[in-house]
């Protein structure tokens, strides 16, 4: 994926000047001054402060205008106030990118939010990019250049890049990191995000040799849709992983449907990094852990995994946590429990996990994880050195290294303890295995390993999109219609001409009528109340179903306009909708919503009126691909019980996953639909019914 | 709760003979003498080789008989077959508790579980207590005493107990503590537990005055009901927690019914754990994550908790933390937001999380902490410190430390960093804060401490008993029959003994016996299969509902005996059961299996055919507690609805409540029934009716 040449200067810049310099060491732009010198930045270094004088043995220019070529970079730190004329004077110097370190802007309410706007509009009339307000900068620690202000030594260097709306974040994950043996190829602390997003970003730090993970801290996305194709087309060069946080912050939205009320801002970011084949992870600790295994594994063929201990309760807690995290232990070959037999003693436990018991030599450790690893049927290996009662693990770790470092499949290090395993753990490091302190981490990191291989190996789809539909039937009906609730009629007619199949529907506005048209439709049928102003029927005792004779529906008539008008005094009521009965059949529901982050979002699950109850949904982007819609399907009891299960006969999940299809295209053609939502779908051996439907303009 | 007496020598020793004694250094058995004599234990320290010789200044025995007074503790050293006759002279010697460090005896076959069991025997008739075998023993840190061989330094000392199963698990918590600035009370690895258990010692670490907290590590339960006995007193004075592993390996058992079937040890370890308070970890770090907390901080009253920061990213992370943990945040009273105004500048934000921004002084920390701190409405706090930009972390942790100090309430610190933090690390180490990397570690530990005040703040319950049950016409039923399934008439008047209300069901083998029975009890009627064959009838066929009339009746009883005759051939049919249709009403499934470990089990949840697909479901050990009860309902779905939900009417929770304890004490009044399962139980506005049962001998 090719990125924008407009932030090529944020990486590579020829010439970089600091505005607001200082000399005085107490103050951040002292430091920022100090750690681009420090850094090794192989450019021109430019300082630019109102007070003159001499940094770091380099003049402080009074002025932008007076610094010399090369400069195509700026990084400002001066009060927010100021940073608007000093933006206009670096685009009157040609610089074309720009770093808002300073705060004081959106953050602090709506006067820094107008100075930012400000910022913002002086940017593009000088074709400047911006990075921030409010951050901490960028780090490239393989060019090298260090535009941030962080106290010495800078931040250990290595192959993973960090991407954070956070500057606190940065800091402190940078100074963490030394302590746990990873390093950053390149860290972006985007801030405000004023002009330049994270998803700007991706294809340039990708494009990186360096960068092997990118890691993203992400508060929210600017634009949702473009995050998505960005990442997507990165991840297939390049793992991402990504922490989402502000789940808490999402807040409240009002909803006319089960899918409303139950789509949240994060299912649609789960939808949207499932298909972007972003990998999430739910906190710091994790997604570093499994960065460096991305960062430094090859990918596993399968989920087989061999477990190598020299004791028993570590691997029983290693094959717990495999099956937890949906791994399986490999079954050896006939040849493989041989070879152990060999090279263990009797009392040692060939079976997966093996255990080469507490007298187990480094030469054994390296011995036995060669014979594993030659094993056909074993895609990965998990090594497990608590700490030794008889040999140091520093020789452990050297014995096996090399067994390690020529093998084709990962291999992950569960190194237990602190003071004991430290020259272990410098010698891992040193060689890039990935080392966690427990079984359960090192799992989950192989876990991640597998899911990212399967996900190379599908592969992408697009989203589905179908031309048998009727736009102007919908279109026309949408037109006529004021109300921000349709009728029943006019739902299903949008429907039917977007070939989702609708039992035939008539308004019924007297009992006779009803019987009429009842009775010309075949019995049983279903009554439902015609209302725009009631979403849930049923709960006022506005549907009655098996209705099996003219009397009946007469009846029914009467009981449920007296009921109705009890419960909702208020509401306009039409009259009745008459539909025949479908009787048996499994129920689903399906629904659309707009996520204000990632558009439509598709909802599939358990129907009926306990949805919320139950919560057996799934969700995913709309228009959907048809990997997509197999996997909710897969993921929800709704959807496996389409196979069939005891008694319930099984439904066509065909005709299923196209009215799931079908209805996301009805809400990409109008985007005047907020929410749709059919509920139930009645799934029969062949073919499936929309009953009833709700939708908010 | 009184400890076992005969336990005592292994904590409180007068003497120590180590028998196996080594002069050779790279021997474990040189390693236990160094570490007995260097941990500074008070009491007499004894060597036994059949070498002889000297060892660090004292005599090495050659018989144990040879040994001199005091001496009430044996660690045993040497190779398996030569114990017994150890224990034997131990037991001449006049000693009463021994430790068998040696390994090869159960773990490794048949051959080490005879000699175990002789082992055993040699105990019992020389009154000697037994840890181990194929352990690595006992340390207490305050006596001190150490028994173990592991490297030197000794591990850290603390106040928190350790027991484990796992020998290798001990050595490597040990080490791994060294770097996480917790340390050790007592810590005793079990080993084989030929002898003493988990369960034994559990009182004994409860009495010692050093211990906070007991954490166990656990590959199953010798004795269920006695552990959660044991635990369930113990808990009340200080708290447990537990990492049970082992679960991959608890294998698979027959089950007839859903119950038998879902109930997998896990759920029986969770209702067990659930009854005796213990806390349970899902790993270890997170099981000395949440021990730091509870060893060093006050309860919280509830569950509001005040954020302080200095940057923004960190505080949403902590908010997301604290929600995803049932944590919320306090909300502040004016008089604190007018204090926090007070001490911040304009642009912080005084809501909580309270954003102090990165100017945060030492002081501002102190003070704004506070002030949250003396809120009524908040319960506990999270500070944040990120590395700093300005002020070191040292000087920050210095001004907070007397404030927590003070304080009545909880306070958690997310130190974030690692090489820009160590001086705050090393203070608040020393001051007994817990601190943790990241706001979620913290948000856990904090919802811990909220856990365990609510755990204490409610009275220790007992289960419910029932005396008007009529046990001798179970034991009638049961004596008369030979066969594994009884018939469901047998199993109705099985209920109803026991005050189950089950409607009238009456057998009847022709179609006009059917036609007959229904008509004397009033249509319309469900119809069911009766073999004792057939465990899930509607599979089959086996079931018809609603039949309205004798035509009706007659008609589905030849079709079911086709039907079923043709699906099953071998099966058994005595004909069919007929019952009055019980219309309406939410079902809901009531089970009880027998847990090898806990005993019985009962299980709740959304009856009907889906149990399994849908597991919505929860678990307690039987007979049940009121507010075991109340919780099972309270965690499905299917109990909540019991109040009602849309158009679903509230169903009579007290009657389902009642048949839950009911059939707890069925299963344990007649320990033959191995499994008995109501499904469904069809609960009404008042009343709940049982309507199919099936049990297993």
């Amino acid at each position: 994926m090719n990125h924008d040449e407009t932030l090529t200067p944020f990486f590579t810049p020829q010439g970089v000047v600091i505005i607001g310099a200082s000399q005085n060491p107490t103050k951040l732009g002292f430091g920022i001054a100090r750690n681009l010198v420090q850094s090794g930045y192989p450019g021109a270094v430019h300082f630019v402060s109102v007070k003159g004088g001499t940094l770091l043995e380099r003049p402080i220019h009074n002025t932008i205008a007076a610094v010399p070529d090369p400069v195509d970079l700026a990084v400002i730190l001066i009060p927010a106030p100021f940073v608007p004329q000093s933006l206009a004077e670096c685009g009157e110097r040609g610089i074309r990118a720009a770093i808002i370190a300073s705060g004081g802007f959106r953050e602090v309410g709506a006067e820094g939010a107008e100075l930012e706007a400000e910022c913002l509009r002086i940017a593009r009339k000088h074709n400047i990019r911006l990075i921030g307000p409010n951050c901490i900068g960028i780090l490239d620690n393989h060019l090298p250049l260090d535009t941030t202000f962080l106290p010495p030594p800078r931040l250990p260097a290595g192959d993973i890049a960090f991407l954070a709306h956070s500057g606190a974040i940065c800091a402190a994950v940078g100074d963490w990191a030394r302590g746990q043996g990873f390093g950053f190829s390149r860290l972006v602390s985007l801030g405000n995000q004023a002009d330049v997003q994270e998803t700007d970003l991706l294809p340039l730090v990708a494009a990186d040799p360096h960068t092997k993970v990118i890691t993203l801290y992400m508060e929210g996305v600017g634009n949702g849709r473009a995050f998505v194709h960005a990442a997507q087309q990165t991840a297939r060069e390049k793992p991402i992983l990504a922490l989402k946080v502000g789940r808490s912050a999402s807040g409240q939205k009002a909803a006319a449907s089960h899918t409303g009320a139950l789509a949240g801002s994060e299912s649609a970011y789960d939808a949207a990094f499932r298909r972007a084949g972003v990998i999430r992870a739910t906190n710091t600790e994790e997604m570093f852990d499994w960065a460096k295994a991305l960062a430094w594994c090859p990918l596993p063929q399968g989920r087989r995994v061999a477990v190598l201990t020299n004791a028993g309760g570590p691997g029983v807690t290693a094959a717990d946590a495999l099956e937890a995290n949906g791994l399986t232990l490999a079954e050896f070959q006939p040849e493989t429990r041989q070879s152990l037999t060999k090279l263990l003693p009797p009392a040692a436990s060939i079976q997966n996990p093996v255990d080469m018991l507490a007298s187990a030599t480094p030469e054994q450790y390296a011995n036995c994880l060669q014979v594993v690893l030659d094993d056909p049927g074993v895609d990965s290996a998990m090594l497990i050195i608590p700490p030794p009662p008889m040999f140091a693990t520093g020789a452990v770790a050297r014995a096996v290294i090399p067994v390690i470092y020529t093998a084709s499949k990962p291999v992950v290090v569960a190194l237990m303890g602190s003071t004991m395993i430290q020259e272990a753990v410098a010698h891992f490091r040193a060689a890039q295995v990935p080392e966690y302190r427990f079984p359960e981490r090192a799992a989950a990191a192989l876990a991640v390993l597998s899911q990212r291989a399967e996900w190379l190996a599908r592969p992408l789809q697009e989203p589905i999109q179908i031309d048998d539909v009727d736009k102007e039937t919908v279109q026309a009906i949408l037109a006529a219609n004021k109300l921000s609730a349709l009728p029943q009629s006019d739902l299903h007619a949008m429907l039917t001409a977007y070939g989702i199949p609708v039992p035939p529907i008539k308004l019924a506005q007297t009992a006779e009528e009803a019987a009429q048209t009842a009775q010309e439709m075949g019995f049983p049928v279903a009554m439902k109340v015609a209302s725009p102003d009631i979403s849930h029927k049923s709960d006022v005792g506005g549907v009655r179903l098996n209705l099996a004779d003219a009397a009946a529906v007469a009846a029914a008539f009467g009981e449920m306009m007296t009921g109705v008008q009890a419960a909702f005094p208020e509401a306009r009521i039409d009259g009745v909708d008459i539909q025949p009965m479908i009787a048996d059949g499994q129920e689903v529901i399906i629904g659309v919503v707009r996520d204000p982050q990632f558009g439509l979002v598709l909802m599939f699950g358990s129907g009926g009126v306990e949805v919320e109850g139950l919560k057996d949904i799934a969700f995913a982007l709309a228009p959907i691909t048809q990997q997509e819609a197999e996997t909710m399907l897969q993921s929800t009891w709704a959807g496996r019980k389409l196979g069939g299960y005891r008694q319930i006969k099984a439904g066509d999940a065909t005709a299923v996953t196209d009215i799931l299809i079908r209805l996301g295209q009805l809400a990409a053609d109008f985007p005047q639909l907020a929410e749709i939502e059919i509920n139930p779908v009645r799934v029969l051996a062949k073919g499936a019914w929309a009953i009833d439907v709700r939708a908010r303009i």
